[in-house]
C-alpha cells in the first residue's frame, strides 16, 4: 500500500544507558533505514530516560506531531522496564495481562520457568496489537500510531519484518550518494547553485575521513528517481570540471 | 570548579543525515561521557532535520530547560550549514563576521585559497566565544549556555578538551558494572528489592549477546561511590546465592 503524500515518523530512545554514554544507540539507524525503504521518513529522534512521566509527556506529543511512534527500550521484566505502564497512561489504558501475550511466553519457557519476573513481559496496554518476536519469545505491542519495541538490536531487528503490514507507507525515498576525493569549502558554491536549481531535491554534504584521506559524500534524495538523475548530472559536471576524483557512487 | 547540586545538559543533533538512517551518530556517546566525567548528567537527546525554524524553535526550548546545550552538526560551509545562522535568530543577534574567527581560518589556509566557501565559517552570532578546533580549523562557538560543535566526530572529539573550563559541573556521575551470565528474568525480583532499599542509587539492567552467550549488565550510578558499593554488594550477594556466574566488574 502507497500513499503519495508524506509520510512521516517520531523515533524514542527509552534508556538512561544511552544518556550515560555507555551504550552506543544503534537502533535510529536501523529503524530509520527500514522506514525510508517502505516510504516512511523519520523528521525528529528523541531520546528520554526512564521516568513515567517523561514518558508519557513525550509520547502524547510525539503521537500527535507524527503519522507513527516508534519506541525502543523498556519491555523487559527487570524493574527499569516502565515502558508498557507508562505507555498504558499515555492512552488512559488500562494496565493489564495480554492473554495472548502471556500464552505466547507460557509456551516459550519450558514448564516450570515462567516465573513472576518473565509473567511482567505479558503486562501491557488494554487491547494492545502483538509485535510478534521471532528471537527471544516476549512479543511488543502497538497502540493506535505508537509501536513498542525492545532495545536489544538484534532482536528489535527481528522484529522489523512483521510489521510492515502495519504500516502504511508513502512512495519510498530513494537515493544516491557521490562520494569525492575533496573537501567541502572547494565545491560549496557549485553545490549551492545545484540545490537552488533543484529545491525540491535534498541535497547533503558531508565530509569524512577514510584510511587517512578527506572526502565528501553528496547525498541525494528524492521520492523521484529522474530529479535524482538531473541533479546527479548536474553534480558530476562540476566534479569535472574541477578535475576532481570521484572515489565512489552508489 | 565542582558544585554539589545536579548539572544537566541536553544534546541536539542537527542533520538529516541522521534522520535518514545513513549515518550512525557516535557523537551523542562521545559528549554524555566526556559530561559525566565532569558532573553534568545528560537528560535528554534530540536529533532534528536541517530546517532552519526546527532549530530554532528546539534549541530555544533546550536552553531555558538544561543547564547547557550542546549542538553538533551544520557548521561546515555548504548550503546545508544552517546552525550559526539559525542560533543567531534564536538569540535575536546579528549574524556576522567574527573577526577572530576569520584570522584564525585566514591563518590556516595557504594565501589565495581562503574562498568566499570558507569564509562563510567566519559567519557566527555577534560577541560568540570561539570553541578552538585543533583538528581542522574551522572554530565552534557558544552563545550563552548553548555549546555549537562540529558533526564529524573525530574533529568533535579534539574539541571537547578546550571546552572544560567553560563548563561547571557538579559531582562526577560515578558507574559500577557488574556483568552477569544470566537472564534478566532470573533476577528481576531480587533486583527490584535492592533498588527498593537504595532509593537514591540509578540501578539499570541490561541485557546483551556476546560470543553467542546471553548475558545482564547491571549498571549502578551515583555521585557517592560509598552507595555504589553497598549495592554492589547487596547485589553480588543475591548472585551468588543463584550461584550465577560474574563475568566481569568495572
Amino acid at each position: 500500500m502507497t500513499k503519495n503524500i508524506k509520510v512521516n515518523a517520531a523515533i524514542l530512545i527509552i534508556g538512561n544507558e544511552i544518556l550515560s554514554g555507555r551504550t552506543q544507540d544503534t537502533n535510529t539507524s536501523t529503524i530509520a533505514l527500514w522506514l525510508n525503504s517502505i516510504g516512511v521518513q523519520v523528521q525528529e529522534v528523541r531520546v528520554i530516560p526512564d521516568i513515567e512521566k517523561t514518558i508519557i509527556d513525550t509520547v502524547n506529543m510525539l503521537r500527535k506531531a507524527n503519522d507513527y511512534v516508534f519506541t525502543t527500550g523498556g519491555i523487559g521484566p527487570t524493574h527499569d522496564d516502565i515502558t508498557a505502564e507508562s505507555i498504558s497512561k499515555a492512552f488512559d489504558l488500562n494496565y493489564e495481562i495480554h492473554k495472548e501475550a502471556f500464552k505466547i511466553l507460557e509456551a516459550y519457557y519450558k514448564p516450570g520457568e515462567f516465573n513472576e519476573g518473565r509473567q511482567t513481559m505479558a503486562w501491557m496496554p488494554k487491547d494492545a496489537k502483538l509485535i510478534l518476536n521471532p528471537t527471544s519469545g516476549a512479543p511488543g505491542f502497538s497502540i493506535e500510531n505508537v509501536f513498542c519495541l525492545p532495545g536489544v538490536p538484534s532482536i528489535l531487528k527481528s522484529m522489523l519484518g512483521g510489521l510492515k503490514n502495519a504500516i502504511v507507507g508513502g512512495k519510498p525515498i530513494l537515493s544516491h550518494t557521490i562520494s569525492l576525493r575533496t573537501v567541502e569549502s572547494e565545491i560549496a558554491s557549485s553545490l549551492t547553485l545545484v540545490q537552488n536549481n533543484n529545491k525540491e531535491v535534498e541535497i547533503g554534504s558531508y565530509p569524512f575521513f577514510q584510511a587517512g584521506k578527506l572526502g565528501v559524500s553528496i547525498v541525494i534524495r528524492s521520492e523521484d528517481q529522474s530529479k535524482i538523475d538531473t541533479c546527479s548530472s548536474q553534480i558530476l559536471n562540476f566534479v569535472n570540471q574541477k578535475k576532481i576524483e570521484v572515489v565512489n557512487r552508489d
